[in-house]
């Protein structure tokens, strides 16, 4: 069975997934890379030549992200800052090799050609509901999971829909004041969902949404 | 040395330390006390001559909800329903006995005679700011702390004026969508604090925020 996954998708402690002001420089805005922190601290980020890392719970999640993914549904300001799509040269924040290895669909207004990397991973560019997104993206991705890969407004829309099987959020203790929201317009996501949360040593607590039986 | 401390105000995972629409059956508003289940739970809460309880991290935490404590402030919606000012029989909540048992400074602009109360409760109501308020009631405190008791409001202002020593935020896994948010206009909180999250079984994740030193 194919499910819709989000996984490891980070916000402050006043519920913003990303900060004010991204640019170029800086994909998250003024939150620049302490949502993330605790990540790039794994023994799976750092990658198995590199000695350290914690090897914890926070590792553990970070192994899961392409167990049984078979295709990535994100959106356009994950993808680039404003004014990609007139960047003919423009092929995401993460070089020839990006870490999705899989078919990567992009919610965008702007029609584009695809753009096929190395590793696997081939951006497509839709103009698509969640709903009709997600068909795309099953079909694609041959039997295995879909990732919701972000941002929050984009996650925010697959959970207003109805659309999302598990999820996992990390909750970075920190304050951000302004960014864009995750939670907003969710009352009673609760409702739908078994919930689980785990502290991490790092200080970051992993929070889990598995979907009940409707 | 007597501390400002705040002791486990709950909010949901969406930041919200009380819903919309408050009434007088209705304290906490369409929240209900969704966001206080934890607590009842405990054997603190239940009380030693009943049976069963959770003896846990939860219990830990409402254990010390008298500790120290010689003084409170809190904000006049915590002290009753819109129009209690001019209810002469008000006298907050909690019944003849409320659970303070200190003198307890209530934040309004209404002028209103002291009400003693049984069980060492006196409310006392001011208009003042909040270091103005903190600087009355720890004179009352006879060396002990200062509790800030809420609601959101008024936690927000006192930790906007850095007057918070130590806060003990308790995060419940529900989306209560509107309401009064604890954490809008705190943006870099964590620069002057440590802060750690442990998750109970119950659900619930307690942040606990100490002051550093300055």
């Amino acid at each position: 069975m194919s499910l819709t996954r989000v996984q490891f998708f980070s916000i402050s402690l006043d519920g913003f997934g990303t900060g004010e002001g991204q640019t170029l420089e800086a994909p998250f805005g003024h939150a620049g890379e302490r949502l993330h922190e605790w990540m790039f601290a794994t023994r799976q980020w750092r990658g198995p030549d590199q000695p350290g890392g914690s090897g914890g719970v926070d590792d553990l999640f970070v192994k899961q992200h392409d167990q049984g993914i078979g295709a990535e549904i994100m959106g356009a300001n994950k993808f680039g800052p404003r004014g990609w799509h007139e960047d003919p040269e423009w092929k995401g924040w993460w070089g020839p090799n990006p870490p999705f290895h899989t078919p990567t669909f992009i919610l965008t207004h702007h029609a584009h050609p695809p753009i096929e990397m190395e590793g696997g991973t081939t951006f497509h560019f839709i103009d698509a509901t969640p709903a009709e997104a997600l068909k795309t993206a099953r079909e694609a991705a041959g039997g295995k999971d879909v990732r919701i890969g972000g941002g929050a407004t984009v996650i925010r829309d697959f959970l207003a829909a109805g659309l999302i099987d598990h999820m996992h959020i990390v909750v970075v203790p920190i304050l951000l004041g302004r960014g864009v929201r995750l939670w907003d317009g969710l009352e009673g996501l609760e409702n739908d969902y078994q919930i689980e949360a785990i502290s991490s040593p790092s200080g970051v607590t992993h929070v889990t949404f598995t979907r009940t039986g409707a």
